[in-house]
């Protein structure tokens, strides 16, 4: 077969059951999908192979398998499948590291911008970090978001995103929101000088996507927010491939799979899987928010959107989820300069949004002189 | 605001938190993702609110949040983000149950075909239980896979899907695959005077669906295997409406929701939003198979697949993944005759798969006579 994809998962062991034997069942559970005595002379050539098991403890192992890529294709729907599709219905699986093969990376264009790309669109042309604001709530008429697009982008915000909820309400209408805030921030760069880049959320009936391309297209955005979970993977990946936007990736749903013991790692599922879907930057909850995430976690995921991973592009790390303005010059150091901080409700809770945002874009800049 | 959107959360609390305090976390966090302090006057209007908390024992509650249904529109993927997004991240959380009103529901169109018409395509005119079998493994190529479509029609079986693994591998390419195993179908059902149904595995990547549904289209095929979870509900819902296709939804992906704490009950994601999303029949994991799924879980499935829901038609459940076909007897009895068995594995194990599949597809009718 061609270069395998090699996947590596930590198993939880039913008592009386050897590693290597519930390797075996996962093999067989991801490919044929029968039990050994009943495959068939030749259908052996995309049965997944047990490259490795590593006995962790009692009642845990680690447990590489090889697969043939060719079963997958080129679609991020059947790679899903093959990687967790069965096997999310039992219990005790974690799917821990994937080793791309190049042949079958070759097959995804990932990210159109990256982190270069997406600096030069935010006009930054130093490795400083970025900081991006959120217009939000949910509730608010378009004005009202709009002008706070414009407080956020007078402050020195690099970029504003709408929030991810807000997508075509009765109070701020997909058409009418986008235009005001876009609009907003442009008025507030033509004020400052400066290029805040505005993010405004993308999603919608399927049959209304086409449309609201349109409408970004002639309003001049240049990104866009998408939920690749709820949208689906291969959803996303048309539209980094068609829409000439930069996309931001929300991690909705995606905590459904970061269980310890059975799911998939964040660093595979944002890192690896929304990269190669083609998202420039990576949204997910840092710790010390409002969210429970493991710093490990960050870490690897952070290294896993910059990795080299065949040709494909390295995107933003963006970490949000509560984080607190005072928190983000220690952050910094931590994360490195190839981050955009995304800062929403923490800017609220300040009595001025414009001074808070001001104050925090000069932190952002100064971490990185 | 009109008829609410009710959904009911089972939580687990936090020590020295409330159940009360936690309903209004959540409250905050699925609409306006801030803290109350910070919502503005006017934001007030798509906040949930929360309806009811009910303490169920030391350190878990159950609360009743109502969304406005304008929040979500009428897209699968907002709908996803407005019942799970965020608290996806979060732990302890398990959606049970949801409350549809009836101007929601009708923005959505559901299954095409439903019980009564999925029936009406299998040829079958009494109310009995319908037998679907399965070719597989992945690995063999399309004649031999076509073979033993050929000899499971031949058999009985009212349906034969393939196996959500084979999309279009070398060793049996979609175009190829799919012609002839609906040609050997096709042959069988001459022979025997019989309508078996093919239910392709319809995946790959989003640029190719068009063509294979084209494919599909020029060959006869009246069905369709998809994964609702990989593709993207709204793709699966794009796919109800337009293809003029019955759908077999997968559940591929969904045991990550499954946890016991945290995600979404299976009857509310399996059941009603598939069935939302247009799928005329449901896979799901059946008790005493090899996937460990409650037999509560499974009754309370089958009856969201039936009940009542705004105007959309009822969904066949598809009791599957290993089960033993000397315990379908049983199991009919337990489920009534609106299933579709699902046995793929078991009928490989025995030494004929011709008489396998008859002796079951006999058991399957004699049930209900």
């Amino acid at each position: 077969m061609s270069a395998a994809l090699r996947v590596t998962y930590r198993l939880q062991l039913a008592s009386g059951e050897s590693a290597a034997r519930r390797a075996l069942r996962l093999a067989h559970e991801q490919t044929v999908e029968l039990p050994p005595e009943a495959v068939p002379p030749g259908a052996e050539a995309l049965l997944a192979r047990v490259e490795a098991v590593e006995n962790l403890g009692p009642g845990e192992a680690l447990a590489t398998l090889a697969f043939d890529p060719e079963t997958a294709g080129a679609d991020l729907a059947g790679l899903l499948v093959l990687l967790f599709g069965n096997v999310s219905l039992e219990c005790g699986v974690r799917l821990e590291e994937i080793s791309w093969p190049g042949d079958l990376l070759a097959r995804f264009a990932g990210p159109r911008f990256g982190i270069d790309g997406l600096r030069a669109l935010c006009g930054v042309r130093t490795q400083r970090a970025l900081l991006c604001g959120v217009t939000k709530p949910l509730g608010l008429p378009s004005a009202e978001l709009a002008r706070r697009c414009g407080e956020i982008a007078r402050g020195g915000a690099d970029l504003i995103k709408d929030d991810h909820g807000i997508a075509d309400p009765p109070t701020s209408p997909f058409a009418e929101r986008v235009a005001r805030c876009q609009e907003a921030i442009a008025t507030a760069n033509a004020r400052t000088g400066g290029v805040c880049l505005y993010v405004p959320n993308l999603t919608g009936p399927a049959a209304t996507l086409p449309q609201r391309l349109e409408t970004l297209r002639a309003l001049g955005c240049q990104a866009a927010l998408v939920a690749p979970l709820p949208l689906g993977l291969e959803t996303v990946r048309t539209l980094a491939a068609e829409s000439g936007l930069a996309l931001f990736a929300h991690p909705a749903l995606a905590g459904a799979f970061f269980a310890p013991e059975h799911g998939i790692a964040p660093e595979v599922l944002l890192g690896d899987l929304f990269r190669i879907a083609g998202c420039d930057a990576v949204i997910y909850p840092h710790q010390g928010g409002r969210f429970p995430f493991p710093a490990a976690s960050s870490a690897a995921l952070r290294e896993h959107l910059r990795r080299p991973l065949g040709a494909l592009r390295p995107a933003f790390a963006v970490p949000g989820g509560g984080i607190e303005p005072a928190r983000v010059p220690g952050f910094l150091a931590e994360t490195g300069s190839d981050t955009i901080f995304l800062v929403g409700s923490h800017l609220y809770l300040a009595p001025d949004l414009f001074r808070a945002t001001a104050d925090l874009a000069a932190a952002v800049r100064g971490g990185t002189a």
